[in-house]
């Protein structure tokens, strides 16, 4: 039995993101009728800050080797406050762990993740986690064009970001869908790229649909 | 009469960013007794994040034309959203502004800038901001090496995100000092590079007492 965990961090209710989720996740359940869908709006329901506890967490699970979420027990027990933020921190380690795909609604801010979505990072990554064997779907939305030789290119750290972080615990099977070129949707001066926001939409819609049949954990995407 | 704007980011109280900013903030009052200082702990006191409303403000910033903080009021003024939101937003485009120095105290936490910042960076940025003639020296500290040459150079996407972010604003001005090597300092596993940490943070003291003695708005640093 397949399990999905979707994540939404765009500050928009009705978002590109949002809606590619949607897509997403209406045809992953055609799909897989008895899979287990597992949802968490990042900005309705934000998870909270890095503190000096979290900081200790994360130095007691290095300095002793901690590679498993029972040993992280055990380790965080050895002071109140790591004790607590663990007792925050394990809900979504846990939600992580159970996960075969992760859905991740990841608009660009700023040319990089929204600070929504890096408060979920910097609250629930360890060192240890385990992501190898998962696989990973990103639905973005950006204001402008940032793929291959666009003049904004080199102002992706969206995709490059994502695709380092997730490497670096061992999750490498990343697929990126980007709705681009939004900003023409919403703003008259630049109207004249509207068509292109649309194909790219529509293009964005049909590889949700598409992935969402076929996207199952660690395999090629 | 200069004035510095001190942002700090780090979870901890007693950090390597945080120590790094207590002692240019010591050399530049020696330089500048009569300069104007403001400070802003994004931890202890984080910034509102983007919702519905900061997303409309920023629409209808660049939908109008905007490019001044007078401009900026009568445009959010057209709505009850946008109006509330440009309330809790001004305020800290107008300290950003009246700053000719930006001290920036900004860890790298898993590969980037840590959530407290991105939040900063989500909630102050409006396209049109003239930062422009502004001098910025941020003051990371990282828990590996991630200089030119280190295996993990590629994972870097702290200063070259920002010196992004900041170009596209008109902010080239930017020094960066970094301590490296952070977790040798309490991780027993990592003590062969507790050296190259301890070098690696007395020639951050350094460059930051340095910096802080000639760094001035717009000048090459």
């Amino acid at each position: 039995m397949t399990h999905l965990l979707h994540l939404d961090a765009s500050g928009r209710g009705d978002s590109f993101s949002r809606r590619l989720g949607e897509t997403f996740v209406a045809g992953w359940r055609a799909t897989h009728p008895d899979g287990v869908y597992t949802y968490r709006d990042l900005v309705a329901d934000p998870v909270p800050p890095v503190d000096e506890d979290r900081v200790d967490l994360a130095t007691r699970s290095s300095a002793h080797g901690v590679r498993d979420i029972e040993t992280m027990d055990q380790v965080a027990a050895g002071a109140p406050g790591t004790a607590r933020s663990w007792a925050n921190t394990r809900p979504l380690v846990e939600q992580l762990l159970a996960a075969d795909v992760l859905l991740l609604g990841v608009p660009m801010y700023n040319f990089t993740v929204p600070a929504a979505f890096k408060a979920w990072i910097d609250h629930v990554t360890l060192p240890w986690l385990p992501l190898k064997g998962k696989s990973a779907v990103v639905l973005s939305a950006r204001g402008g064009a940032y793929g291959p030789g666009a003049p904004r290119e080199r102002f992706d750290f969206q995709e490059p970001y994502l695709r380092a972080y997730f490497s670096a615990l061992g999750l490498d099977d990343v697929s990126f869908v980007h709705t681009e070129l939004t900003h023409a949707a919403v703003m008259p001066f630049l109207a004249r790229f509207r068509d292109r926001h649309e194909t790219s939409h529509a293009a964005a819609l049909d590889a949700v649909r598409d992935l969402a049949a076929r996207v199952r954990a660690g395999t090629p995407s």
